[in-house]
């Protein structure tokens, strides 16, 4: 097993779904997962244990660790082929390092979405030159949204974010770091947050009967959100098994043990029974949504027109430009009325003008009468 | 032990250090507990945990659960007395619901920290009335702050509350949820936090030798930040023991146990050897610094100077200024030009009046000389 970035390890993708021959047929696939959520939930450690190899290297997060100091949200992107009984998968995952972790968070995730928008886009422009063979395809096939495991449910940001990134990608929620969480603790919130979903109208992915079986997708839809553990660590338990899991100092979590975690279940949806309809509905149903949208709203070959900018930051302007337009308004109507006023004694002068001109006229025919009267006498003398 | 608000229940006030005899003479005392920390942390259990009573009831965060929307922080203020050996605590504890739980967090320590000055303001005012019996003191005494038990350390957030708050409490870091660490985790985060604390100049409250004992006091800052476990349940242990703790069915953490827990050392400092420091230091450091700070800033009977809105909502202002100040400045640029214009006009205008004026009076003149001309003829004739 080689652990650098395009390496070949074994997963199982042991027993792939009934329509598993459309990928024989290929004989390879993209399959991009991208990570949500903030700081300190396991991402990493999560991805690494799903694909039993470090899959990406954990954070440093230099910048915050050193000096407590903000650093910018950014998106990162780790690849590796997974080859198995003759199907290779171009895995991709896409980490988000930041999302959620500034003291303002607002518009984080617009950032993914762009992302999003950027990868359908970029297959898009090769879809409308027909490029058939070696499209570049990173399109986005799942978004794992790591909840924080506390008791009190999704914050405003998860709201705010699942919302926002549902219409666009297959979302699945997690409760991450689940075995901080007593047994009781964790199926209130499981049922707390599934409430909130439903009530927020939040889209996430659910499973269909038809990809696997009805009795699997009612296991795994029933199991949302999944509760998971990640670890590596291989730990010898008391009784003398090798587990994977955490060591307490009071005993040992275990990330397959299904009475707690859903780990088992999450890897059986992503990785065994699920791929395909992922990648499907990615294909069929998310980018067709941005295809016909695209195509609407612009002509062909022209670049997509970027998305609006965050509505708090819309909200912001708006209300300077508010501001300057009523400072604006208020210094013209000033200036209007010194501009009246100035208009006025012109106008005043003009007439003054006006009536000089006349009184210089009156005068003038005046002094030619005159003249012609003393011209008469003159003569007549 | 009765439950409700102004209850009287026994606590373990055992043991009061050698200075104990100054509580004694004074047979009561308030001890006012701020709580800072976000959502989830467990910060009404572990107070429930240190007095062994519900002190404050659970939260239902109605706001964030049903709906997911934002709410605004508060601050909530809960009383009772602990009377015992003679001795009445009046314990106040402070929580700051909402203190990090939005998507926007700017300026959540200045509520915090107004509410700190509001106190001392409320009895420097009594200070200034000489009003020596019966003083309202609310004076915060220490302030608990929870951090996150992720591996990544102190967050922006947590650098910049810590930063604002410890010149004006006793202020004392808390790793929240200690149990969602194994033992290597937790080592390796307390020295990334104390680092943090040291390279960002944070001050914290440091026991010292002089209250307890040199030994009492090494432990407890050697300690610090104190990892804790908040929990009231009474849990059997498979050995038959019963224990305050958190049952995963992987095993029980316990609230005591001290290799793991440090939540005996934190009720030590708190409720035994460090009372009347933490009290003595807030009266004689604290309050004495912001008496001195507000008295050389205003007469005496004045209402204090509130202090001046967030950074970040000056920064927007300024921006704002700055605009609209360049556009009043463009706008006046052009008004004058436009009214030095006019002036020219008008200039020009009175100029044409003037030589309008000459010529009439030319005129008359002309006139004049030559009725004055025909008078003459006239009179010839």
């Amino acid at each position: 097993m080689v652990m650098n970035e395009k390496a070949r390890v074994l997963v199982n993708l042991d027993s792939l779904p009934p329509n598993r021959d459309q990928f024989i047929m290929k004989k390879e696939c993209n399959y991009t997962i991208l990570l949500c959520g903030s700081m300190g939930l396991g991402k990493t450690t999560l991805c690494n244990t799903l694909f039993s190899s470090p899959v990406k290297k954990q954070h440093t997060y230099k910048g915050i660790n050193k000096l407590g100091v903000e650093k910018v949200m950014t998106i990162e992107s780790h690849k590796m082929d997974i080859e198995e009984n003759g199907l290779t998968v171009h895995l991709s995952i896409i980490d988000t390092p930041g999302f959620g972790d500034f003291i303002n968070n607002t518009g984080c995730w617009d950032t993914v979405a762009e992302y999003l928008h950027d990868q359908h886009e970029q297959y898009l422009v090769q879809d409308q030159k027909s490029l058939q063979a070696n499209r570049d395809d990173n399109r986005v096939h799942v978004c794992l949204y790591f909840i924080k495991p506390v008791s009190c449910g999704l914050m405003p940001l998860d709201v705010i974010a699942m919302q926002e990134l549902g219409p666009h990608v297959n979302l699945i929620p997690i409760i991450a770091k689940a075995d901080t969480l007593t047994v009781n603790e964790l199926s209130r919130l499981k049922s707390k947050i599934m409430n909130i979903i439903e009530a927020q109208k939040i889209m996430i992915f659910r499973p269909s009967a038809e990809a696997s079986t009805p009795e699997i997708a009612k296991s795994l839809n029933d199991a949302m959100p999944f509760a998971v553990i990640g670890s590596t660590k291989k730990i010898l338990t008391e009784e003398g098994h090798q587990v994977i899991g955490r060591k307490y100092p009071w005993g040992v979590s275990t990330v397959n043990d299904e009475s707690y975690s859903d780990f088992l279940k999450l890897k059986d949806l992503l990785i065994k029974h699920h791929m395909l309809e992922l990648i499907q509905r990615t294909e069929y149903q998310v980018y067709e949504n941005y295809r016909k949208a695209q195509l609407l709203s612009r002509k062909t070959g022209l670049p997509r027109l970027k998305k609006a900018e965050s509505k708090l930051l819309t909200e912001k302007q708006t209300a300077i430009h508010k501001r300057i337009s009523k400072l604006a308004a208020e210094s013209e109507r000033e200036y209007k009325e010194r501009e009246q006023e100035m208009v006025k004694r012109r106008d005043q002068l003009n007439k003054n003008l006006e009536q000089y001109h006349n009184e210089i006229r009156s005068l003038e025919k005046e002094v030619e009468a005159l003249k012609i009267v003393l011209a008469e006498k003159t003569t007549k003398a």
